[in-house]
């Protein structure tokens, strides 16, 4: 019998604001191997973590939760002082009696901020995880984003949720995050015009530069959004890729066309509080006839493999690019979380665990 | 070689905020019959209107234009001093050459809040006006609302944009207007729990007694929107139906189940300028993936005759009822789109103009 150390990462207590590092805490828990079975029919699987998922949405799960979110489970309370789950890659040391899983295999799902992932077995059938079938040409901490749930949501998100034509015109904020960024690459592929926007300049010219955007914009340059966007969209906005909420989201609404669409990706500008919550022309939703739909990752699993053939290709043969921005060591989980909501992140967060 | 007298309403100037009696006119033209043609190329239709529909987006229409859907033809800015469209039903006077109008037959079409609506050939294109088979059971005020455009709005917005399924719960804002009180008697008969709410306790009786509506509540007696909805859906609302927005509109969506529909259908809070501006959570929107869908009737033209055969039947076998607030004479007009925004009307607010 071993024993293992695990280290994870866990919130103090509940977080109202932007989060800071005095939030967090490191903790430590001793793990047995083989994990110590309560009955014969209670077992553990066991995973150590490889490259984990950083994203802005767990912050809506670290607030004293009251509104009517609470109830839904992809919004499900992170617990203070407990392992907080994440998506992930990370490499099976105890199937816990799973056929679908061997030690040593690759794995992908819900894992944890921390060096191992304990799965009881009560967990097992609402908790995501799968056996990886890893493209060896590519990175794996690809499918932690670009071919994980980022990518999935920008893939359903464009697809089904925008619905789009060919030479339609979109517009992404927060376009070069690990959504949005992929919305955009998707978006030109298919043959849409493309504009997004994002919050340096640096961000800006690797949109443009790097992305194959039709352009891009600083956002914090702009005194007047509305303006901005008619300047962008002198034609006018179809598809609005929204990560941010707030004020942009107003703008693109008064820009949009009629029988434009508005995919509901994300909100960043009202988790933490400090921005204010879209205020909507609703005679301009009804003139434009508008269709404005929020919308999971999670709803087009049924177009898991599609996305999953897809992306590899266009990844493989250069037509798409995946953006990271890779910590390192489970203690930095914190930081990059964290800077997420100061902008510091190009493409998908992610935290490199172990090797 | 006749002449006869057309009295019609206009607007004095553009009016921002509530409408009052004073922002109006009675004019009065000259028209000659035949029309006097100026060339052989040009003539002109002459209806007769008998009742013409009187409705709250016309303010929107009355505004100095300033906002985008000035664009959009549904909101083209009405001219002070001119006749003003509306739906209607009248009697050909002379059919200008067209071969599907013959005079003294009835149409039904966009008219003018006049005695006669008359329509020069460069209008031809553009102008909705077609015969009217008018079933002889109904009265032909029937056709200028629930057989009208109030119809198709309600059945286009229930069936096509709400998308319900039998059992699902469905609330109705201005529950007893021309629109609303007609969209909760198609989901009471699709098989739909409905739930409306409405400004006094007359409206809230009739919505309960005469529609058939399984529960209904006045607003005004509510000092918190959202827990009156929680009151009313204690398993979450499926379905909205706007007519209202504002902090109605904020509550439903707090209310909403997964996947739950919003129909934007109008915004009246918001027309006079006197409520505010509905402030979403699009958190909410996310999670419980809700989509918000701003609509027209004219999106729905392809279900015309689905709508009116389905409507007929209906009503002439006591399974509907039309709901009419009937004014008489050209110069009530304005009496009755003030009482609009005043809650005066009980359904259908239409102005009988001729016998």
């Amino acid at each position: 019998m071993e024993e293992v150390r695990n280290k994870f990462v866990a919130i103090k207590g509940h977080i109202n604001g932007a989060p800071s590092e005095s939030d967090f805490e490191i903790k430590t828990e001793t793990i047995s191997l083989p994990a110590i079975r309560n009955t014969s029919k209670e077992y553990y699987v066991i995973v150590k973590n490889l490259y984990v998922s950083v994203d802005p949405y767990q912050l809506n799960r670290m607030k004293a939760q009251s509104s009517s979110q609470s109830a839904i489970s992809f919004a499900a309370p992170i617990i203070p002082g407990h392992a907080i789950d994440t998506y992930g890659v990370g490499r099976v040391v105890e199937s816990g009696g799973r056929s679908d899983l061997a030690k040593d295999e690759l794995v992908a799902g819900l894992l944890t901020w921390g060096e191992y992932t304990v799965i009881a077995a009560e967990e097992e059938g609402i908790r995501l995880l799968n056996k990886l079938d890893a493209d060896e040409a590519l990175p794996l901490s690809h499918y932690v984003g670009t071919l994980g749930f980022s990518g999935l949501t920008a893939y359903g998100g464009f697809y089904k949720v925008c619905k789009p034509k060919k030479g339609e015109s979109v517009f992404v904020s927060a376009a070069s995050g690990s959504v949005g960024s992929l919305v955009g690459q998707y978006a030109k592929l298919f043959g849409c015009h493309v504009v997004g926007c994002a919050g340096t300049q640096q961000k800006v010219d690797l949109l443009k530069e790097k992305l194959g955007f039709d352009d891009a914009f600083n956002y914090k340059d702009e005194t007047d959004l509305n303006s901005a966007l008619k300047r962008y969209f002198p034609k006018g906005i179809d598809m609005y890729f929204d990560n941010v909420g707030g004020e942009m989201l107003e703008a693109a609404i008064g820009n949009m066309n009629t029988f434009g669409r508005v995919a509901v990706c994300g909100a960043i500008s009202e988790y933490t509080g400090g921005g204010r919550g879209a205020s909507l022309d609703m005679l301009d939703v009804v003139y434009k006839r508008i269709t404005i739909q929020g919308f999971l990752a999670a709803d087009y699993l049924n177009c898991y493999s599609d996305f999953i053939s897809t992306t590899t290709d266009h990844l493989r043969n250069g037509k798409m690019h995946a953006l990271s921005d890779i910590y390192h060591g489970v203690e930095t989980v914190p930081l990059a979380f964290i800077g997420l909501f100061r902008g510091h992140n190009i493409g998908k967060m992610i935290v490199q665990i172990a090797n």
